[in-house]
């Protein structure tokens, strides 16, 4: 059987009783940190879970993946993820693999970056719109993902690119490049969510550059054009909003 | 210090290490199920984490929020949520009143529904706009997120009102009642998602009542007009979706 188990936020004591419990009991344990990140290395959750964990790299779940299943017809397999396993589409796609191939697989839910935003910003899960990535390669998909959200008043939460870890200042800097409106814009940068310092900050994007955000991981939520007075009241407290942002509470 | 902790999906093993921990050494544990419910009774919790837990009503957690933020000022105080406790907005009000009496406050996230729809459907959790919920209560607000949504080719997540439960059956005679032109439209029907026997069926809205998805928490995916290809394959392995679907692909 195939187990895809998040890790959830930062470290070891984020996963839950039932991961821990498969993976305890798993004849093999992997672990991917490609599409996900956690605040700890890999040497970290070996000395806590008391397992050898391997490291996968993109191709032995891609192009390489029929190593990992022929293993799972007979065996109990434990894939570990940071965050949430299904917010990269790649697993899915080895979930249907398996799936093919009749091999049951489960997934272990775990919260991931998003319920950790709404947790640190004080905003609003249910007026987010889609998500998308900032990546160091050239591509505006994401702006078109920004826009169509501000047409139906919904915040965009930003990934930023992983590999290597993107900051709140280069993101910034790549999204005005190609959208230079954006920079009156508010949103809210947020660096470690999960951990014990994060650190969130709501500004006019152009003016998120200014704050010193320390290490990585970081993400950016942009504003929607409208703010709940609820959201004002959180972003002030939780976010050290400027007064300005009043201007957009409905 | 307050402590608002997910308990994730379904029973005692959702938790994550890091909540259990913050439960077993806490001054006091509370728990709302009127948010958000698990598929276990509180007395299976108390029972596994070894805690008395006292179930507190609405009420508690806003007007009369004062009586447990005035223990929080001295003494750790633990209060579950079923899935994600920022999911339910009235958890930030308590998180901004902690703040503005200086009582610290941190939120232990976990998987809410949404993580576990993905994992069930394969649908891709970028694609998800806005969510929204049906309610036992008159209220078209649903319909205009959907059509938000549709005019940016996305999903909409639609909670079902859980005082008491709503069916998907119910769900969909009241989304037909206000907007009739869906009952055409494709549509996931999520039933008991993160727990042993979850039920899953993609089909035209209207004919999803004709479908036995069994006890409650159940859930709805309103499909985006576009379905990414990888997602069709989804829909069919393990939504049983119908040929034509395939017409939706892009």
């Amino acid at each position: 059987m195939l187990f895809l188990i998040g890790l959830g936020l930062w470290d070891s004591k984020d996963i839950t009783l039932r991961g821990l419990e498969i993976v305890k009991n798993s004849d093999a344990v992997y672990a991917e940190f490609y599409t996900s990140k956690l605040g700890v290395g890999v040497e970290e959750l070996e000395k806590f879970f008391g397992r050898k964990i391997e490291v996968l790299k993109r191709e032995d779940l891609e192009d390489k993946s029929y190593r990992i299943l022929e293993r799972a017809k007979k065996e109990d397999i434990a894939i570990l993820v940071a965050g949430d396993p299904v917010i990269a589409t790649t697993h899915i796609s080895l979930l249907i693999e398996a799936k093919k191939l009749g091999i049951p697989a489960r997934v272990i839910s775990n919260a991931s970056i998003i319920n950790a935003v709404c947790a640190l910003t004080g905003l609003q899960n249910y007026r987010f719109g889609k998500s998308a990535t900032v990546s160091w390669q050239k591509s505006r998909h994401f702006i078109d993902v920004i826009k169509a959200n501000l047409s139906i008043d919904a915040h965009t939460l930003l990934f930023l690119d992983l590999n290597p870890p993107m900051k709140i200042c280069d993101a910034v800097e790549k999204i005005l490049e190609l959208e230079e409106s954006l920079g009156k814009h508010f949103a809210v940068g947020i660096a470690r969510a999960g951990s014990d310092n994060p650190a969130v900050k709501c500004d006019r994007l152009k003016r998120l550059v200014e704050f010193d955000f320390g290490e990585p991981l970081h993400t950016i939520v942009i504003l929607s054009r409208r703010i709940h007075f609820m959201e004002y009241k959180a972003l002030k407290l939780f976010a050290s909003a400027p007064e300005e942002l009043s201007e957009w509470v409905v």
